[in-house]
């Protein structure tokens, strides 16, 4: 199963491929799409839907896994990255892909085994699954990464409750 | 000149097309694209996509103008009304139009020449404007079609303004 994880953002737009080969990780992409403060806004979303098309179109992933965003932060930025995120989720949609959501909570869990593990915590984990050398920057790098590993752990367990009907 | 108005929304996006022709308006056609609470949000985000392209590709509009998002409410509905916004966006770019966003208050004092009026003055306005026997319903359908005539009234002076680059 190959995967691909999305931090979505409208400046800085994490992605991160990865394959689960039995119980192991392998990964086979990872970088950030990004689109300058310059661009107009309908802009940036086109750029940032091509871009995951494209991306998707070259690495076949079977599945996207998509965090879900909470925000303290106001209400105008939330539309913003609210923007960003459908067509980041149009993209893998006409790119016929799964999409499954996942919490940061979730996430942290699935990586850390404790929901309340810091940022630092989490990369270090992706970095040490995936068997890189260093921790992918930027942060939206090593987030999305973060969504793919958590879907793979995730994902048996997901599809027999689904089965069971009582997700 | 046709111009598409939008009123972005996941359960409820209003659309509206009218030409401008010299200096009236005509109205070609308008409704409402509606997505249920059952669906995930995924396949709303899809179907208000497809829809919107549907629509375009039917109706051929030249522009699209789209009300720009303000938001008293919290940051979780935010983000899912700028899902919306952002596929709505993405269905005019990908359908060739060129896109225009206004405000609130533009739109108001576009319609009805004072950026306080109220709800029921803008609809009465787009009845008039557009010779309509009834307000169309629901608001978001009359709230697209202001949008619209907002961009028929505007479009001259933002041109100059564009031209100028003093916008």
């Amino acid at each position: 199963m190959k995967i691909l994880g999305i931090d979505p953002g409208y400046a800085i737009l994490g992605y991160g491929i990865v394959e689960k080969i039995g119980n192991r990780f392998k990964v086979c992409s990872y970088g950030a799409v990004t689109t300058d403060a310059s661009m107009d806004m309908t802009d940036r979303l086109e750029y940032l839907y091509d871009s995951l098309r494209e991306i998707i179109d070259e690495e076949k992933p079977d599945v996207a896994s998509i965090e879900q965003l909470f925000f303290n932060t106001n209400a105008k930025t939330a539309i913003l990255v609210g923007q960003a995120r459908g067509v980041a989720v149009l993209a893998c949609v006409k790119g016929g892909l799964e999409i499954e959501e996942y919490t940061p909570l979730q996430i942290k869990q699935a990586l850390v085994g404790y929901g309340r593990a810091d940022k630092k915590q989490v990369q270090m984990m992706v970095k040490t699954i995936l068997n890189l050398k260093k921790i992918p920057k930027p942060d939206d790098t090593a987030d999305a990464l973060a969504a793919a590993i958590c879907h793979g752990h995730s994902a048996e367990t997901r599809k027999r409750l689904k089965e069971l009907d009582i997700r």
